[in-house]
């Protein structure tokens, strides 16, 4: 994969991802939705709802990636902290932002809720932070220079993604193959390692699953380069023609 | 939660989670699980199968935590390399285990395979690391340290942690009630903000969601404390009644 492309890294901050009460679903969506727009996933971290682990976790990761994405902590209740935590972190003060004070006061006049001090935690964003528009529950989540913090609800987080994307520069796709052996990996590795030798501008995986006729094997082809995916593609599925022949593995597909 | 707990991080090991391929489901039972045990899951990371990467993320985490327990990278092919990447990073070499050698060609002679380079690199392991069983597909994980290197496949890892599960000191066990709210969090957060700085032993997380009727509210109070628990759980109870009385809620249970 040599070809340019921003990369990226995920920080997910919340104390139930830890606890397991809340199984995570954000990672796969935004990871899938980087690989749509080119821009290469290279880390994710959970933190707990904690200042000093969130502030850390996120100056680890802006200064390495082209991209960060934050989800959870943006909410109303003392236990939402990220906000702080990225001021903090970016070394600058918080305050009410204008336009989302306009927003929410809106919002909640239109819903016949009192816009008390709580709710209007949710305007205030790091000195320097424009909005991304929240066009579910309208709080918006915030950009401050190559950080973009997003709500932890996956429908909310969702629609902010697509206010989001504009503002990406996109990398070449990542094209992908895939081609399923039922077999075990044993005998796939040696071929398989050979090709990966060969093909220093495809990435190759091998994903072992259990199917209902035994063990099987997901072998996945990613590159930028299309025709060395088709160069390297070509070469597993003589493999795979090969090692069913000899008996070594039940069939391809 | 002041009593001592051991903790803990999560390391998941795999291009295939960062590209959006695989949603990863080990975090959430390896949470789940070390809850049940006391163990405070502090932190997690998902890295790319790159040794430099595997290596960095380990040693911050291994001297940070009780215990590491990584996931993904322990099979025969190419991409696998998760057992030197963990010997690199304990600067150790790395060796097949004679004990894995002996459970692997056993094995491979039942179901008829041929214990080929690639099969038996699974019994590779750092010097002095202590095999993890493995019930399901044979392979072994392993022990060095505090670290825990485990299967990718889920149905793998979760029996791996069953025979971990006996190597690790508890904590008292994480005491959590939860009581829902008719209504959205802006009305909670004053009051149960309160409520949390009363209650230092206790930590109360607001986790807001789309009900039927509208959004509503979790709040969930954990603590090592029996007594402080109840207490504080006492006057959450009365802040809902208090806000449904009040007409700001639409109830609670």
């Amino acid at each position: 994969m040599a070809q340019h492309a921003p990369t990226a890294a995920v920080l997910l901050i919340g104390d139930e991802i830890l606890s397991g009460r809340t199984k995570d679903k954000n990672l796969g969506f935004i990871a899938d939705y980087l690989t749509v727009l080119g821009i290469d996933l290279k880390e994710a971290r959970v933190v707990a709802d904690i200042e000093d682990e969130i502030v850390a976790a996120l100056n680890a990761l802006r200064v390495r990636y082209t991209y960060v994405f934050t989800t959870g902590g943006i909410g109303p209740t003392h236990d939402d902290i990220t906000a702080d935590a990225v001021a903090k972190a970016f070394g600058v003060p918080i305050d009410h932002h204008p336009e989302a004070v306009e927003i929410l006061l809106g919002h909640f006049k239109e819903i016949g809720r009192e816009p008390n001090e709580a709710r209007m935690r949710m305007a205030r964003t790091p000195k320097g932070a424009s909005l991304i528009a929240n066009p579910v529950s309208k709080a918006p989540g915030f950009q401050i220079g190559n950080v973009f913090v997003m709500a932890g609800i996956p429908k909310v987080m969702n629609a902010m993604m697509e206010e989001v994307a504009p503002r990406l520069e996109r990398g070449a796709p990542v094209l992908s193959q895939t081609i399923t052996i039922q077999g075990g990996e044993g005998d796939v590795a040696k071929p398989l390692k050979d090709i990966q030798e060969r093909s220093p501008e495809v990435i190759i995986g091998s994903y072992p699953f259990e199917s209902p006729q035994g063990f099987a094997t997901n072998l996945v082809l990613r590159s930028r380069d299309q025709s060395a995916l088709a160069t390297a593609m070509n070469e597993v599925r003589q493999m795979a023609v090969e090692l069913t022949r000899n008996g070594k593995v039940r069939g391809w597909s």
